[in-house]
C-alpha cells in the first residue's frame, strides 16, 4: 500500500485491522446476533437464517461505507443501513435490540483476538530464538556498558538474556489481559439492555458464546480500561523490541562492530556503509507506541453513555499501534536469527580498552590484601600508567604496583563475568508449552 | 509546598515518593545490605553492624546530596558517598559489590510498595463508597446520554456501576503486577553481579529477603518493563476517575444539574455560581498522567546496560504520576462520598424532554403489532408533533396515532430502563476481602 | 480508502502527502537536479536532459519501491534505484553529487508547500466566514459559560469572534515559519557538500532557484526544527479548531441547543437524535495532533550526521498530521457556515435561568449607591430568593430587597454584555489582502 | 530543593515560575489594577492608593494560599480574598472589575517575560560560544556518522555550527511569538468587560501599559495558542540542545572519545569510567518537553468561556517545562565552553578506518577518467581489499587496482571536506547586537 509498509509496517496485522477485516467481523456479530435471536424465538427464524446468509455473502466496500461512516460518526451505523437493504423483507430483525457501538466494539475485539494469536506466536518465536542465541554465545566475552562508557566485561549470551527476559512476562500479561479484552457488547442504547428486557442478558450471553467471547453484564461502551490496556501492552512489547533496536545499533557502529544482525541497509553513495536499518526501524516503532499510548489513555476520559471523540481517538491509533507491534515483532525476529558476534572485533575491543574495565575486579582483588582505600588508590594509579603509557595494560601496570598477583590471569575478561554465563544458559524457551 | 498542591497534589504520596523518602529507602537498602553481607561473612561484622547502625541515624538533607547527585547523574552515588564519609573505619565495606543504580532501584521498590499500598486501600474505600452509592441509587431514573445527547432512561445506580466497574479490574490488574515490581536489583556494575562471585545470587537472595522483595536472576537495569507498566497502571486508575469528573462536570452544568457531588467552588465575582472544582481537577489529573505514561514508555528504549538519559525520565515522571493517582483518588472519594441525586432536576429533565427519549422504546412497542419500518413511520411522525407543538408529549402523540396503547404507562421511564437496577445493584464492594 | 476517511481524513491532502506525489516530487527533485547540473557543465548536458526527460514520465508505483525503501530504509534510495535504471547509459549521471536525503527532504518540502497553500486558503475561508457570523450574530445574546456553569451574558458573536481571533494569527505564524521551512537540501554524504566541492553552492543555490525554494549554507539533514516547529503549528491550527468542537459540542446537547451547526448524525436506533459528529471529529482530530506533535518533538533528537531512527518518526507522524489539519479545517468551515443560533431555546436558557447569571452585574449596579460588602450580602439574598421560589427572578427579588431599581430593565441580558458587540463587530476578514 | 534540582533542574528559571514570584506578580498586577482605576477615576484614589501600598507589602506563603486555591480551583481567587483582608476599609475595590483569571493570566505573562529573557540571554551565549568553537576548529577533521556508521570527513566546526544553525532560528522565534504572548488580560467574567463598561478598554489599556504588555481586544482567557505555541518554543529550544547532546554522549563513548566536554561523572564502583552525565540531561530534558509539550496542545481544547480542566494542564506542565529548558541552556553552555577535540583519538579512528570513509571521493575521482559504474566496481574491489587485508588502505588498494593517482594525498580526509570549514566559519555570533 505504502512506500513504507515495508519498513515501518506488516502486512499481516495490517490485513487483520484493515477495513476489510473489519467490515467481515460486523457482519460475523450481526449474522451471530441474528441466529442467537432467531434461535430464542426473539426474532422470526427465517428472518435470522436470511440475515445469517446474506450477512455470510455480503462485501460492501470500504469506499462505500465511507459517507455513511461520516454521517453518522460510526462504520457500524453505514453497515447496517447496507446489511438491512440486502435483507429485503427481513430488514426490520437485523440488528433488533442492538446499538451500532455493541457491534463495532464486538467485531474490534473479534479482529484484537487474532491479532493477539499472531503477535503471541511471534513474540514465542523471538523468545526462542533469543533463548537460543543466549544459550550459544553464553560464554562470550563482551564489554558491558554503562552511560555509554565501558564499565566492565559481560557475556553476549547475558545480554541476550536481559533482551529476552521482558518477552516471557508480556506473554503473561497477555494471558492476563485478555479475559478483560475478550468482551461482547450488547447493551443497546442507552447500556441498559432495555429494548429487548428481560431477554437482553440471554441474548447476550448466547451471543458471547456464539463468538467465543465473555458476557459481562456492566456495558463498557464507555469505560474504555482494556482498550487502554492493550495500548499500553503494545507499547510494553515495541519498547522491549525498541531496546534490542538501540543495542545493536550502537553494538554495530563502525567503531565497535562486535554484533552483526540483519542485512545492512547500502547507502546511494557510500558503498562502505552497512546501515542498521532494521535496528533502528524498532527503535522508531518503539518510540511511535509510546507517544501513541499517551494518546489512548487520553481516550478513557470518555463522555457519559458514548463519547464520539473520544472513541475516534481509539479508531485512529490503536490499528497503527498493532501493526507497528506486528512490524517490530517480525523485525525483531529477522535480526534475532541471523544475530552472530564477530569475535575479532570484540577482541581488538578488548586490546584496545588494555584492561581499564577490570579496574573494579582489580580493586576487589586488591582489597582482599589491603584496606580497601589503598586499594582503590593502587587501581587508580595503575589507570593513570595505562592511559599515559601507549601500550600498558592494567595487568602490567599492577604487576609493576602490587607485584606477584599474576594479574594478566587473574584480569583476564572471562574469568571476570560472574553470573553471566548462568544468567545465558537460563535461555531456554520459557513458554514452551504454550506458545 | 506549592499553591496547586490542594487542588491537583496529595501530601501522603508526595511524602512517600519524596526525597527525603527516597533517601531513608536508599539508606535502608545499604544497611540491608551491609547486614546481610556481614551474616555471610562477606564483610566483617563489626563493619556490618557499624554501617547498619550509621545508616539508620544518617538524615543527609536533599540540598546536601544535589551537587553531588549532578556529578554524578544519580542519587545514589552522593549518598553512598555520604554513607561512607560517615562510617569512618568501616568506610570500606559499605555499598559492598554493588553499583548504584541497584540501591536506586531497590529503594525505588520500597517506596511504590508503600505508595501502592495507600493507593489500594483509596481505591478499596472508593470502590465500596461507589458500590454503596449505585445500589442507593439503583432506580432513579436519569437519562443516559450519547454522543452528548439525551438518548434514553438508565438509572443513576447503573451510571454509576459503570464508573465502578474498572476499579475492581484495576485492583487486580494491580495484583498482577506487583510480583513484576517488587523486586530487588543487586546485580552490580555490569550486571553479572561479578564483584562478589559466586557469592552474589546468595547476597542477592538474602537481601531480597531482608527486604521483602524478590530476588530476579536476570539484572532489571536496563529492562524497564515494570516501570512501564506500572505508569500505564496509574494511567488506568486516573484515565478511570477523569472519566467520572467529566460526567460530573456534564451533569452538574447550570442547565442540568441533576448530580451534585462535593463542595463547588466560589467565583471571585459570580456569586451564583458552583463550580465543578474537584471534578476538573479529575480531568487535569487524567491527561496529565496520560501524556506523561507516553514519556515513561520512551523511557524503555534504554541503551546497553545502562541509560542515563532513559532513566533521568522515569526520575522525573514517575514520582509526579503516583502523587497525582494518589489525588485523584481522594478527590473521587471526596466526590462519591458527597454525590447526590437532585431529583426535581432529572424530573425536570424527562418533563422538558416530553418522551422524546422514548422513542426507541416506543418503536419496539409498536413493533410488536406491526412492521418495523411501519413502526419507524409512526414513531417518526409522532416525534414531529413532539417537536411542533409546545406541550405535547411523546405518549400523547402516540395516543393520537396508535389509539388505546396507553402509551403514558408504557413510555413511563421507570418502565424502560432495562437492566439499570440489576446492574447498580451488583453494586456491592467487589474486593471486600482483598482491600 | 479508508472507512474514516470521510470522518476523519482529507481527500486533497492525502493525496498532496500520498506516495504518489512524494515520489513524483522526489522525481521533479532528480530531475532539477539534471538539468541545473547540465547547464553548470557538471554532467554532460545530454544526460541532463535524458534523465530530465526520464523522470518526467517516469510513474514507479509505491509498492515497486517498497522492498528497495526496507532495505535502504529511505524511499529515495529505492527511486533513485529505480531512476538510475530507467536512465540507461545515463545512470552515472543521475543524483551525482546528492544523498538521499537530499532528495527525500526537498521533495517533502515541495509537497508540504503545496499543502500549505490549501491549508492557508481553507484557513482563510474560515475566518472570513467566522467573521461574517461574527458580525451576523453581534448582538444576539446568549449565556457565557465558566467551569461549565452559566456565568454572566455575551453574544453570539463575541464568542464567535473569540474562535476566531487565533486563526489571523495562525495565519502570520505560516508566514514566519515558511522562509525556515522552504529549504532545498543539497548538502551530500557528510554534509559537506564533497562531492562537487567547489561547485557545490552553486548548484545548491541554482536547485533551490529551480524550484523556488531558499539554499541554506549549513545543511539541515540532522537539525530538524523547522519540522517541529511545523508539527506544532498544525496542533496549534487544529488545537484551535478543537475548541470549536468542544463548544459546539456543548452548545447542542439535548438540555442546551441554543447554537446548531452541520448535519446531525442520526442514531442507528434513536430517531430523536442529532449527534454532533463533526464537532467531535474536530475534538479527535486536535487530541490525535496534540500526541503526535509529542512524538515530532521526540525527533529533534537526531543523532549525528543522519539518524534512521528519528526520521522515520518524521516520516510516520508529519503526513498524518498535516491530512488531519487539513480534515479538521474542511470541517470547520462547514460547520461554520451552516451555524445557526436558535432564538427560542437561548430565550428559555434566560428563562430558566432567572436573572441568576446578572448576580454581578446587580451587585456592580448596587454598589454605586451602598458599599460593595452590602451589596453582595443583598444580591446573595436576592439569589436565595430566586433559588427558593420557584417563579421568582432576580429582578423581582431585588424590587423587593432595594426597590426603585427598575431592576428588570437594569438586568436585560442585552444591556449587559459589555464590549461583546463591539469584539464581534471587528468580525471583517483580518487577512482579506492575503489569503 | 530536590534532589535532582542540580542535575535537571535550575534554580533562576524554578525561582523565576515559583509560587512566591507567581504571587508577587499577581499582587503586582492587582496594585496596577487599582492604580489604574484611581487614576481614571473608577474607584476612590485613596483605596487605589492604599490597596498599591497594601499589595507591595503582601508576602503572603503559598501555604496559606494553598486551602483557598483548592477550593476555589485557581490560586488567583485564593489570593484576593487575602488582598481583600489586608485592605481593610478599602476592600471593596481589590480586583474591580476583574476575574481572577484575568489576573492569573496577567501574572503568568509578567513571570514569563522575565523567564523568556533569562533564556534569551542564555541562547545568546550559547550561540557565541558555539560560534567562537565551531571557528577555533573549523579545519578539525572529524568523521561524519550517518545511520551510526561512518560515512565521510567533516571538520568538528561544520559540527558544531549545524548545532548551532538552529538557535538563531529559536531567538527569530522568540522575537515572533513575545508579541502574541506577552498581552494583558482584563476582559472580566464573561470576557465582555461588562462590568466596567464602557470604560473596560480604557481600563485594559492603561493597565497594559502600566505592565508593559499589549492590549488584545478579544479576550484570551478560552484560546489559548500563545501558551501552547511558548510550549513548542521550550521543546524546540530543549530538542536542539537533546541533539547536541545525543552527538556528545556517541562522540564520547569509550571506544570513539573524539571530543570531550564537561567533567564526566564518576561511577560508584568503576574508576575508569567518565559518565557523560550532562549530554545524557540534554537528552532527558528535551524527550520530557516533548512529550509535555502534546499535553499542553491538549490544553487548547478548551470549553466555553473558561474549563478548569484545562488551565489545571497548563498550570501543571508550562513551569516544568521553563524550568527544564533553563536547566538545558546552562548545561549546554556550560559543555560548549569546556568543549575540547581529542585529535589523537580523531587520528586514531581515521587510521582504523584504512580510508573506507573515503570511498565515495575515490568513486567521484575515479569517475572524471572513467564511467562511474566502472569507478564503483573498482572502489568496491579496493574497499574489499581493505577489508581483508589488515593494514591494507584504500589509498593503497587503489594505487594497485588505478595506480599512477597519488590515492594517499588524493583521499586525505582534510582534503575531502568540502565546504566543512567554511560553514563553520561562518561562526560568528548571528544575533550579537540583540541579546
Amino acid at each position: 500500500m505504502s512506500l513504507l509498509d515495508g519498513l515501518l509496517g506488516d502486512s499481516d496485522l495490517a490485513r487483520i485491522m484493515g477495513d476489510a477485516a473489519q467490515i467481515a467481523a460486523m457482519l460475523r456479530v450481526e449474522a451471530a446476533l441474528a441466529r442467537v435471536e432467531g434461535r430464542l424465538g426473539i426474532i422470526p427464524p427465517e428472518a435470522a437464517k436470511a440475515i445469517a446468509g446474506v450477512a455470510a455473502d455480503l462485501h460492501p466496500d470500504a469506499a462505500a461505507l465511507e459517507p455513511g461512516t461520516a454521517r453518522a460518526g460510526i462504520p457500524a451505523q453505514a453497515l447496517v443501513t447496507a446489511l438491512r437493504s440486502a435483507c429485503g423483507p427481513h430488514a426490520d430483525w437485523v440488528h433488533f435490540g442492538a446499538t451500532s457501538q455493541d457491534i463495532q466494539d464486538s467485531a474490534l475485539v473479534l479482529q484484537l483476538r487474532t491479532a493477539l494469536e499472531v503477535m503471541a506466536e511471534r513474540l514465542g518465536a523471538l523468545d526462542a530464538m533469543l533463548a537460543e542465541k543466549s544459550a550459544a554465545f553464553a560464554d562470550q566475552p563482551i564489554p558491558a556498558r554503562t552511560r555509554f562508557q565501558i564499565a566492565a566485561p559481560t557475556t553476549l549470551g547475558a545480554k541476550i538474556a536481559v533482551w529476552r527476559a521482558p518477552l516471557g512476562r508480556h506473554l503473561q500479561r497477555l494471558d492476563e489481559l485478555r479475559p478483560r479484552l475478550f468482551n461482547v457488547s450488547f447493551h443497546g442504547a442507552a447500556g441498559t439492555g432495555a429494548a429487548l428486557s428481560p431477554s437482553t442478558d440471554e441474548v447476550r450471553r448466547a451471543l458471547a458464546d456464539a463468538l467465543g467471547l465473555s458476557a459481562p453484564e456492566i456495558p463498557w461502551h464507555a469505560t474504555r480500561d482494556a482498550i487502554a490496556e492493550l495500548g499500553g501492552w503494545l507499547a510494553l512489547v515495541t519498547g522491549s523490541l525498541g531496546k534490542i533496536g538501540i543495542d545493536l545499533i550502537l553494538l554495530g557502529q563502525s567503531e565497535i562492530a562486535e554484533v552483526a544482525a540483519g542485512t545492512g541497509g547500502g547507502s546511494s553513495t557510500m558503498p562502505q556503509k552497512s546501515n542498521p536499518v532494521a535496528a533502528e526501524a524498532l527503535v522508531t516503532l518503539a518510540r511511535l507506541n509510546a507517544g501513541d499510548t499517551g494518546t489512548l489513555h487520553q481516550a478513557m476520559i470518555h463522555a457519559q453513555e458514548r463519547d464520539g471523540a473520544a472513541l475516534g481517538l481509539e479508531w485512529a491509533v490503536l490499528p497503527q499501534m498493532v501493526v507497528r507491534t506486528g512490524a517490530a515483532l517480525r523485525i525483531g525476529l529477522d535480526l534475532a536469527t541471523t544475530l552472530v558476534p564477530r569475535p575479532e572485533r570484540i577482541a581488538a575491543t578488548f586490546a584496545a580498552d588494555r584492561g581499564a574495565m577490570m579496574a573494579e575486579a582489580a580493586t576487589f582483588a586488591l582489597s582482599r590484601q589491603m584496606p580497601r582505600a589503598e586499594a582503590q588508590r593502587l587501581v587508580a594509579e595503575a589507570l593513570r600508567a595505562v592511559a599515559e603509557t601507549p601500550d600498558r595494560t592494567l595487568a602490567q601496570a599492577l604487576d609493576a604496583l602490587a607485584p606477584g598477583g599474576d594479574w594478566t590471569e587473574r584480569l583476564r575478561p572471562a574469568r571476570q563475568t560472574g553470573e553471566a554465563a548462568r544468567q545465558a544458559d537460563a535461555g531456554k524457551p520459557s513458554r514452551e508449552d504454550k506458545t
